[in-house]
């Protein structure tokens, strides 16, 4: 049971030097990429560069205590940055205590949803959000996020939480661009797309085994970073227009109480529970990819708890809102990370910076840091999944881009709200109009099928129809409106048989449809027949009492329904010589 | 094609005398239950007696052009009036110009929406009013306008959204009470309760045909007006403190053309599809409730047609909104109408009341129309349902009881949006976490069963699981989760085989997650297969890469599937004598 909610007394007791050596070097390389990025990602969410590395101490100690993956590397990321300056923007101007008193409070926030949700076991909400939507979203967060750091990169003020006003800003602000920015900036971008792109085939081409490789060409913002910081301290380029970062105060996070104001909850309730779920799968999608790497499993709702407590962690000691990155991740896994003590070092490795290395980052321009912002974000823009996801399902595909356009013309939180929204509504449409067909028998077996694609033989006065979905109110009209037409269209019919293999669920909208057909086809002398009922739903409707109301029967096979209504039907088919049924598609 | 929008030119060709004479009678008989009907109505909706009048002439006619039903009599009802006075009452107060004017566009916009829905085919969207949503709705609706009606009995004045309100409201005014009107309203229930309950049978009892017997009794409220009003007028109990309803304007209704304010269309616009959706569920379940008792059809998306004229027309000629009355078209139907000319020839009825006795009307009580309504009401409360829908579905059970208890504390408007959601989350919930059973095959058979539930045979390194639902992006990570957990937890574990006889859909979520469980499974050293996928969602999955990338195969059954895998185990358990294999239950 303790186990269960601190996974660390698991992991923790087999823990030895050789585990330690591992994680040891895992650490090392994933703090070396984190501290650029935490600076880079707090310049995104609009705070401070040392929140950024305030969000990568306490709470990745928390996760490594209450997390069940052994290689998620948790910290700020791109995209909940994003949605943090959006959710902070409505509330308070960048730069103002205000803002970081909210993006304290959004940490604190989404911490406690989170673990609320992992306690009460509700992990299955982040299925709402589907596939589609969830991509749709990342890649519109990516252009969104790659478009508001253009600024940093050409040296100019612009701001806007959509395409249209970033868009709109950027070009009034043209005339100002500082050369020198846009110097470091378009240099630093180029290197670090080479970087990602070429460096790593270059190296193995030299004969670096690839793993090494790898690690090096993910260290490309480092160099990045440690080459415009001397060139801008050389050339005291930050007189000449080059923004930097400036004075970061040396120490450890503050203890931060966040306020409680119960306005300001309540004003960013909404926000924090999109951040939360969009941050959860986002993280239990890598941690689940790299466990099965190792057969290893991770507990979704402990995930929740593990996450909970690192956003609380970073509300209370001046972060913000935290999630497991997929990168930073896969580079701890490849680094040969074996347990989240790896997480727990690096937060050493970070407050060691924060303690050490702040002055060394005085001449950073936040250019570097943008490029790097940019690079790392145009590799999650992925339109190629509107295509791929045309070519299998339509609808989709238009939840897909409905979530891209809103979330690029409206922002990110309309846009996840839309997304969600249209997906649930888009299933709900297709359930309303299931899959039906008018079966009857295939000559000289006891199989029925679709009369419109088998040569099948049928009884005038037997209307046997097969409805390939769960019963329930969207489509439990459907079901009415179609029985109807179809006896009011042939008077001949005098039997109804409802083929249900394929029906998973009855609920008692559909219940009442049942009775109601069942009633009007008796006022009009038809017999309603059921075959083939699942034994949940058959349970099920024992409780009612629809069955003792029925005016026909429940028939185990669709076979058994037929020889009992039509025997000499029946049998004179059964006995036909067995052929090939499928239809000729129509001239 | 004008045919199918103009149903009149369908049933008016063969149009002769004695379906004329036929329609006369029945148009007779809702007349005179019509009077009193919509007098009540208008009250309930806090409009003046004549618009209630007006609502039962231009709407009938319209219905009996566009509409399909045969024996549908439009007209004002309970729960429309009840919400329209909700919408229009959030706006103005009762008994002003203003009020009047919103109530006027409601029936217009109401009219547009189901005109749009109509030639959208959007009729569709009704489905989401689950039965049990729609019961407890009417049920709510029941008991709130019940209350409410109380105040005319007991000659105070009280009001309110809710049943808190109104009650308090009542008790509040209890020491105003109004002896005289006291007597006549509760005379009046009584006497209505008593037609209601024992009329019919004591006329049957006297040799009365049983459908004049039934009519008879449906002329209650007529001879309750009748003889109130009398009593009224001969006591002068209107001196007395009885409320009369007083002048009436004579003559026909007037051409209204409703004021094109944008914010009162914008207020009102959620008001009136909710009137929209519930109307169009309560005529069109009435109607098809009536045709298939003839074997006829009626077509719902021409339905929003007809109602959608009835209510324009209702707006531009001073009335407001309508729908199918439940007891008003059983009537018309029992009484012998043939075709939508008895709802005309009613129309023309209702005309001519206007016209010419409106003055006969001045003393008739309010308290008696009160009653009228009460009396009609009370025979929509069924708080049985609650019981049945528990005893077949909790998940039904709570949507419908939320509907209820926030229907009579919140108003009609919360209550039914609270319900439709409230039914949507639940079937989200229940099909985000599917039945799933793991599989071995039946001794003897080349059946595969569940393992808890039957004797059978299984290999330890083939985890066979079928899911009983279709795959979509609730139950997504529900698979990923159930696999992944059942491979970490046996390492024996080769093959899993994936058994989709029930899977009607699959979605581009789903989809991708049967890709990262392919591509994670097969990390571990594990092959996918998938058996008995059906002929749509193969045809689906065959425009993907899934297959490509598949790392086993998929087979046509699941013995195909055990017999390549393992394919001693398969044929040495198909040759094993069959026997019963249901496990005994546990100790």
């Amino acid at each position: 049971m303790l186990k269960r909610y601190f996974p660390i007394l698991d992991w923790g007791a087999g823990y030895g030097r050789e585990t330690l050596a591992n994680d040891l070097i895992a650490a090392v390389i994933v703090t070396i990429m984190l501290i650029p990025q935490s600076l880079a990602y707090a310049l995104l969410a609009g705070l401070p560069p040392e929140v950024g590395l305030y969000a990568s101490i306490a709470p990745l100690v928390l996760y490594g205590i209450f997390g069940t993956s052994r290689a998620l590397a948790v910290g700020p990321v791109a995209v909940v940055s994003l949605m943090t300056a959006a959710a902070v923007g409505q509330f308070a101007a960048v730069g103002t205590p205000e803002y970081y008193t909210a993006a304290l409070v959004l940490a604190l926030l989404s911490g406690l949803m989170l673990l609320a949700m992992g306690l009460l076991r509700l992990g299955f909400l982040a299925n709402f959000l589907s596939h589609p939507v969830i991509s749709g979203f990342i890649t519109a967060s990516g252009i969104l996020i790659a478009t508001s750091q253009l600024k940093h990169v050409l040296g100019v003020d612009a701001s806007g939480h959509n395409l249209y006003e970033l868009g709109l800003s950027l070009v009034q602000a043209l005339p100002d661009v500082s050369l020198p920015t846009l110097a470091i900036g378009a240099a630093s971008t180029a290197f670090l797309f080479w970087v990602r792109k070429s460096l790593k085939p270059l190296l193995a081409g030299w004969g670096m085994r690839p793993r090494l490789a790898d690690v090096c060409a993910k260290a490309g913002p480092v160099a990045a970073v440690a080459v415009t910081t001397l060139a801008t301290f050389g050339l005291g380029l930050h007189e000449k227009g080059v923004a930097i970062v400036g004075d970061i105060p040396q120490g450890l996070p503050p203890l931060t109480l966040p306020t409680f104001e119960l306005d300001l909850w309540g004003s960013l309730a909404l926000s924090a529970l999109l951040i939360s779920i969009v941050g959860f799968v986002e993280s239990v999608s890598v941690a689940q990819t790299l466990a099965a790497k190792k057969r290893q499993r991770i507990v979704p709702d402990q995930e929740l708890i593990g996450l909970g407590a690192a956003n609380i962690g970073a509300g209370l000691t001046g972060g913000y809102p935290v999630t497991g990155g997929f990168a930073r991740s896969v580079v701890n896994f490849d680094a040969g990370a074996e347990t989240p003590a790896a997480g727990i070092l690096t937060a050493i490795g970070i407050g060691l910076a924060t303690l050490l290395l702040t002055p060394l980052l005085f001449f950073l321009p936040k250019a570097t840091l943008a490029a790097t912002i940019i690079v790392a974000v145009l590799s999650l823009v992925d339109l190629g999944a509107l295509k791929r996801t045309w070519a299998y399902s339509p609808s989709d595909f238009a939840a897909q881009a409905a979530t891209i356009l809103i979330t690029l013309g409206f922002g990110v939180e309309l846009g996840i709200i839309a997304g969600v929204g249209l997906s649930i509504a888009f299933h709900l449409f297709r359930t309303s109009r299931p899959h039906c067909a008018v079966v009857g028998q295939v000559p000289g077996t006891e199989h029925f099928r679709n009369i419109d694609r088998h040569e099948v033989v049928t009884d005038p006065e037997v209307f046997s129809i097969r409805v390939d979905e769960s019963l329930y109110f969207p489509n439990a009209r459907f079901l009415e409106d179609r029985i109807y037409d179809a006896v009011a269209a042939d008077a001949r019919i005098r039997h109804v048989v409802l083929m249900c293999p394929a029906v998973n669920f009855i609920d008692a909208s559909a219940l009442e449809s049942l009775e109601a057909i069942n009633h009007r086809l008796k006022d009009s002398g038809v017999t309603l027949h059921l075959t083939e009922v699942k034994g949940p739903v058959m349970d099920r409707l024992k409780r009612a009492h629809f069955l003792d109301e029925l005016s026909g029967r429940v028939f185990l096979t669709q076979y058994d329904a037929l020889a009992a209504l039509n025997p000499e039907l029946a049998h004179t088919t059964l006995a036909a010589p067995r052929r090939e049924t499928a239809k000729p598609p129509a001239a």
